[in-house]
């Protein structure tokens, strides 16, 4: 093996990991050509991780690395373990008195992402369907992560309220799909004569609307999210915790794996460091502005979630218009994959012949769940690794760059690893831009874009209750509503109606299609 | 609303189906521009209907558009009805009598993909924990879509042998993760005392390995493929008939709505040919070359499949080396995505502030599953409809490009809509860039890769069994084995090995890391 290659490798024998880039098409010296970027990057990582500001535009710390280490031995630990050993014993029940038997989990982005990875990285696809006691009393887990009314009534198609927990889960409290599913919830349980208190949980800022609203109602408990932890990197606190301890999810160790890593990325050489290397070749494959994108392939069906929750973690933290001068550099690292090897027989075809506009990450597991023999003594995971080598071999002849990173196994703690790895390198890589990973200002431009359309559509509906036998196409609305230039809006919230046969003020909506456009009217 | 915006519009009155272009940045005149090429493509597109050899690599027909017309007249159809119709009333029942609760379907890629989509967009995220009244009788299934052990595994802990039923779906029947699974469930049913070809049935080339297999062993059924129709379009074949049929999910109305597609994507025009619009829109957005990022958002949680099935349907027939006249031209356009509102709470910070490197497609579900009423007469389905105005707003606002497409609901005839409108678009989009988007040339070159890393694996399974007490790192066993040059693929070997602790001839291998280096022993 010539050397060259041979140092673009990171191993430990804890857990097995391994990161090489042998098949990247990097070369060292172009590590080397980074010294100055490296070193300056690895003291703002020094200046994060001692707690000084580095989310300036919200003027706040950035601790999920540091807060990690002490999380276990907090008070706030014990008391989430122990409530869910509470609830699996039954001491903690619903407001019937039934043992709870399922969770709820109301949140969206950064309060549901990681919990979706961990929960069906952990306990499998099918959890929700084993016995209580192929769960060994752990409850079911279920996720609402979105204003979509298909999406709650199909999990209350399924759970029993009466047995069943939600925890809402919002930073800042206010986000309005979490919210909305509460509220859904709320009066859902009151239909059916319950109360929801005696079902609810959160997880939110002290301080904020939803500590507010859940500690009046006197709900089973509110559990506090430090301000300093952004949504997207929390999954290693409270808002992890929750979701995963109800599960019956080793916390604790997925907890060891992340500080694991945090401990091995605090090098400050790019090559003996994983996250830094790792980062720098993102940062030397496109051109540091995100050139190629990153695909994501982790050789276990039970990752199928880790490229979407990477897409948050790197997409919302380096996708930015603005550096940290305020110069318009419009940066960004796009992330897709699902797991291989089912990938190679869907889109991989582009990526061996087509457009070489990517580098793929192959996340590979190396044990096998269980021992399927096949023949010539070849079994079922012998194949998954032979296809992947076979796959990678492919594409480097092809000259695409393949990145790989292997584990043992796949349980909490290296779970915990892979995920520190990423937040770091994400960390570090904005360094190197020089961008605020930890703020999220496009997200707050649409917010107030779409509450522009939520007034608007207020406005519709008392013109609809107060003008009956009205009609013509949307333009004539909106016209009559005095908002001449929102046409579109105004078309698309009268189809929304139209089809909903909402009524208001005793009014409907009836449409037509004429000459290729809709007309309504207002019966 | 201006007059050249209005003609980037596509309306029908049935299922409320709209595709806009008014938020993508294009003009009518661009679109114009493109008569030519647009004549010319459109001329293909008779040919292929017609039955000419549109795949020439593989000298094949390309018939899905035109055979699914037919296909509900056909024996074939009603075979796979009347099957379910006896598994559902117990007349065809498991190889003990017990009647069939479970499918398990097993096929990758195009096997797979489509079914997975279908199922999840009717029947629901949580369709196997309903009871068998809520399923009216449809079989709970599964997809197995791999080798990796975990996921055959995952299922096996929630199926009851006995009630459960398993179809291989390979066209060429050689598929080599298929038949890994189906050997793998064959010597589980043998282990349990059961037979398993009472329990199976196949979808494959008349005359395939598997054909011959099931009928040898006498498999409860065996249904035909059509060499002319492509594993990636297959969905409103046989393919996506028989698992949709054990599901309860009615197969005719899919294909009614494929048919209606098919039949509005004949005109001539790409102003009047929604499929021609936006396999236009598509390539003046991307240069003719997928220089932008195809990202594709259902405003539908029960839709968040689709952009993994297009992935495939896109990426796999438009990722190519040649074009037809075998001059390189790398071409591809690549497709992400998960679901809206979602993703605005995850990536969509990049899209609207970071990288301009794509263009995104909206779907929407107008019609609500149910209504959750909320605060000022906004439901909960408002507020999903008034994010993804506000969020095509922003973006618009930002000169990122936005496709919108809109349906009444969400039942299998929109979904047939949508699934034969991306076919055609795909395929009229090849004819734009002069490719065969009906063939899979990397596919074929990863395998033969992973083949030599079969053998290798083989080879040094030997090797352990006849070295007892050989020792050193990956390179030594290369070379005393006789594979000087395969080091980086004998070092995974070894490793995969090890960790699963396999034995050899009754021998193991034994790791440890020296100096970031594995040293491997045979004992």
């Amino acid at each position: 093996m010539e050397k060259g290659i041979e140092n673009l490798f990171y191993r430990r024998s804890e857990l097995g990991f391994t990161l090489s880039l042998a098949r990247s098409g990097l070369r060292p010296a172009q590590f080397e050509a980074l010294a100055a970027e490296t070193k300056a990057a690895h003291s703002e990582m020094q200046r994060l991780e001692a707690g000084e500001i580095k989310n300036p535009d919200e003027d706040r710390r950035v601790t999920h690395f540091s807060d990690r280490a002490a999380y276990p031995g907090t008070e706030l630990f014990t008391d989430v373990e122990d409530f869910f050993a509470d609830v699996r014993r039954g001491k903690i029940a619903g407001s019937t008195g039934k043992p709870f038997d399922a969770l709820i989990v109301n949140g969206i982005g950064g309060s549901a992402l990681g919990p979706q990875l961990v929960q069906f990285a952990i306990n499998g696809p099918y959890w929700n369907e084993l016995s209580r006691e192929q769960r060994r009393g752990g409850l079911r887990v279920y996720f609402t992560d979105n204003t979509d009314a298909a999406g709650l009534a199909d999990i209350l198609a399924v759970v029993d309220l009466e047995t069943t927990l939600t925890v809402s889960i919002s930073k800042s409290g206010g986000t309005r799909e979490t919210r909305n599913n509460m509220a859904a919830l709320e009066s859902v349980y009151a239909a059916a004569g319950l109360g929801f208190a005696g079902h609810a949980a959160a997880v939110t800022m002290p301080g904020s609307r939803l500590d507010a609203y859940a500690k009046e109602r006197g709900w089973l408990k509110v559990w506090p999210l430090a301000e300093s932890i952004g949504g997207r990197t929390s999954e290693t606190a409270i808002v992890g915790h929750v979701p995963a301890s109800a599960g019956g999810i080793g916390f604790r160790a997925l907890l060891r794996g992340a500080c694991l890593m945090d401990e091995w990325t605090r090098a400050p050489e790019a090559l003996s460091n994983p996250a830094y290397m790792l980062a720098a070749a993102w940062f030397l494959l496109g051109n540091g502005k995100g050139d190629r994108n990153m695909v994501i392939v982790p050789y276990a069906d039970r990752l199928v979630l880790l490229s979407r929750y990477l897409q948050q973690l790197v997409m919302e933290s380096l996708g930015k218009e603005l550096d940290l001068d305020g110069k318009v550099v419009e940066q960004g690292l796009t992330v897709y994959g699902n797991k291989g090897g089912t990938d190679a027989h869907a889109y991989i075809q582009q990526l061996q012949d087509g457009r070489n506009d990517f580098f793929i990450t192959f996340i590979e597991v190396l044990r096998d769940a269980r021992q399927f023999e096949l023949e010539r003594g070849l079994n079922m995971g012998d194949y998954l690794h032979n296809f992947l080598e076979g796959l990678a071999n492919a594409l480097a002849a092809k000259k695409r760059s393949v990145i790989r990173i292997t584990l043992d196994e796949l349980n909490e703690e290296s779970l915990g690893l892979i995920i520190a790895l990423y937040e770091r390198a994400v960390a570090f890589y904005a360094e190197l831009i020089q961008i605020n990973a930890f703020h999220q200002p496009g997200v707050e431009a649409y917010k107030k874009t779409s509450e522009a359309i939520n007034e608007l559509s207020i406005k519709l509906q008392e013109f609809i209750a107060a003008n009956s036998g009205f009609s013509g196409e949307a333009a004539a609305f909106a016209a009559a509503a005095g908002e001449p230039e929102l046409v579109a809006e105004i078309e698309g919230i009268l189809a929304k109606f139209t089809v909903n046969e909402r009524v208001f003020g005793g009014k409907s909506l009836r449409r037509t299609l004429e000459d290729g456009r809709w007309r309504y009217a207002v019966e």
